[in-house]
């Protein structure tokens, strides 16, 4: 039985149902797919709320106060994890960080009795990061009804704030997401940066969405409904309005048949200043960091001006204050 | 000359003299062994005002306010390392968490040099964790007179908090100690759970203290005076009001002349709701955690309605907020 | 190109004119070099006001609420990560505390983008420690205006912050810098303490400054204008106001032709109560931390009344308030 299996046993409802009380408040974020365009929109609004501009000190707030955040990351994380950290401190949280290395788990404890602890201490909200499919939603289903599950990766399945925060940086550019042509440029398959990406820009019916990859790191179509599977960068680039590359694993590159050597990535995977004249005049240029300068992005095109790589970081630590504090206002009322 | 010799030079007070201030007030806590009934009941009542039920909110208090706590951690540990930090932070103090690794002690600082490097920096209040007796007390007897010490596991002679936090747990099921028949299995000798919890039972005159272990896990009878050693475990429950399972390293299973492999532990020396049924009706289960599922307890009574196992660790953190308020308490008036 | 190079590219403007702003506020820490006796002595000032007697609580303010310290070490350290982040608590900041490994950092993101990624997370003030020489220049000249760089520990070239606490403990002891003699013992060519302690006094004017080593271990004379370069221990404490020994690499001893042995260096270099003699009778004696007992300092002479090293602690928390403080203010003014 594969981890998947263990985790997401056959017969049990949907994430999508898990992540709602029966009044429809949002009480875990462990996927972007069903959530809705409505919740989606009233998060990113609340996101808004939390942004100063750049210079100005950080927007505060006590709507954590007295609340307890756990940052239980079974996989290693720098950026994701400090976003969350501030966030919930911005907001007047206690923070736990908590680095479980995926090797004690198996020795010691199980997930779900690290997690009964943790619970007993009052924690009010975890903050879940997993290599393995399925934990986040695992967790979800057998804590208490007074505790809150967000997921900040999974696999390569789910980010979901991650996705929140690519939505927010492209509406703060482009306003309106129907007319738009979105490209995501690069491993695919692995991607959990792309899923989430991908079922937030659906979820806001973007006019086209196109995952462009060599061919071994496509992903299979089932997986991404309604997007454009391609393989020729040119054709993904034309007339796009946002272009996204995802950091691509070196180790990854050259290791499988069909998957080209370094220099060969960049110069049919690369994303360059000279390449983004296929695109939109206004396109915008993303990345979710840590970027792998001069392999999946041209070093001089992430510091320019289409790029809103640094804006993505900024809007991420938003809409974590506001995924917390719609859980936590969740958490209250119940 | 052994680490314990070092520590522990002949001719030097007592540690229940050493935790004491002239007046009788709590000013480190190394032991519970000679602290006494009655300031165990004044701890326990203190605690009992820092729980609220659980899926509401942590109590909070500012008694620490100003405050610094340094969590100096000379042994990984994540639970109590976790609940001391919550404690200490849900009172309003700032909270240093230090993981001193041991081999860098060796080549490094000594642990003097370490305490007064803090010391100087104004830390108010150290818990400590190491592998060696007498490090806690050893400790207490050279900070200046403004610091407290607070042992958070020592060696497999003491942990306190683990204590007063079980005796806690008894005392709001079972009212009362005087007529309890109390029985704790597993590696008795090499564990400092059962020694506090032998030593705070004892001090409520506690009816019957029953330790049970195969016959190489025994502690030495001089060790634990009052208590009978078993090494049956059907002798050990018959009729006893609380059950505390040990955790056991699984390292050791098998390893040792004389103890069992793991299948044979568990049918000799695992608790079970079967076996339960020769205890009292209204027995509970106890474990200090983290469990072996399986092998010390069985996974289906650690998760019945006889288990008290959560409760333990809800009221691991209100304990620590009873012992840290007391002793800041007791730092103010001197 | 070396590191160095990389980091101090030709034709960069001093690190002294990044320092301050165009008004002459202190803006970032890189150096003592060339900030000038006025500024040291309004910093020295400064942070008598966040020292209390020992034994009462530490002093607080509120100076730093809202803003986000990044503590980012590139090189591992605990009592000046220690110290920075209880200053920067203790005045209301939200601190970050992030160790990033030299070897991640190669594979990884570069160091500018590790920047970038938290400027945007709005953190106000990184204090940075690294290996390499010119990395806190190098940062400060790329990050945004409204952003403060400290320098914590930087190659063996500079450790501002040490010289600073090395200054106000001097100060306190001995009231006026101009007739002092100052006596700085042991590795002086690996040493930034020595560096910066060497940079602060000359701004200060101290009399005499005497740099004492074994031949292998003497610095660069051009680095450090207007000091003796001494090989003989005894010469180099006559009379000396203040004596400060340095920590000796045990790994460095013995290790290069001419470097003594371990017995050898403390009977040539080790600092001892005999020794003391020489100086002056109300001598002091200094030491960064962590000391290696009976090599470059005679035990019981660390313990004696003479040492004033503990002091040198608390003095470090106090005068990383300060400056703290002070780039606060200069950031708040901008």
């Amino acid at each position: 039985m594969s981890v998947t299996e263990l985790f997401r046993p056959d017969g049990v409802a949907d994430d999508r149902d898990l992540q709602l009380t029966p009044n429809g408040e949002l009480k875990h974020l462990i996927t972007l797919n069903g959530i809705g365009k409505q919740r989606i929109e009233a998060l990113l609004d609340h996101a808004e709320g939390y942004l100063s501009p750049l210079g100005e000190q950080a927007v505060r707030s006590n709507e954590l106060q007295g609340m307890t955040v756990a940052n239980l990351f079974f996989e290693p994380s720098t950026r994701t994890r400090a976003s969350f950290d501030l966030a919930a401190r911005r907001m007047g949280a206690d923070v736990l960080n908590l680095d479980v290395n995926t090797s004690s788990r198996k020795k010691g404890e199980s997930i779900l009795d690290t997690l009964y602890t943790l619970q007993a201490m009052q924690v009010d909200i975890f903050v879940v990061r997993d290599a393995s499919s399925g934990v986040p939603a695992y967790i979800a289903r057998h804590v208490g009804d007074h505790i809150s599950i967000l997921n900040a990766g999974e696999s390569n399945l789910s980010h979901p704030t991650q996705g929140l925060l690519d939505l927010l940086t492209i509406r703060r550019h482009k306003g309106k997401f129907e007319n738009l042509t979105v490209a995501i440029v690069g491993d695919i398959a692995h991607s959990r940066v792309a899923r989430s990406a991908a079922e937030g820009l659906r979820a806001m019916n973007v006019a086209e969405l196109r995952l462009i990859s060599p061919q071994p790191l496509a992903p299979d179509p089932a997986s991404v409904p309604g997007c454009q599977i391609l393989h020729d960068l040119e054709a993904g680039l034309r007339g796009a309005d946002v272009v996204m590359a995802l950091r691509i694993q070196r180790e990854r590159i050259g290791s499988l048949d069909g998957i080209p050597a370094i220099d060969e990535y960049f110069a049919n995977f690369g994303i360059s200043r000279e390449r983004m004249k296929i695109a939109a005049p206004d396109a915008i240029v993303m990345h979710p960091g840590p970027m792998n300068r001069g392999i999946e992005i041209e070093s001089a095109l992430a510091d320019s001006k289409q790029s809103v790589i640094t804006e993505q970081v900024t809007n991420g630590v938003a809409v974590r204050m506001a995924v917390l504090a719609t859980v936590a206002s969740t958490l209250s009322n119940s």
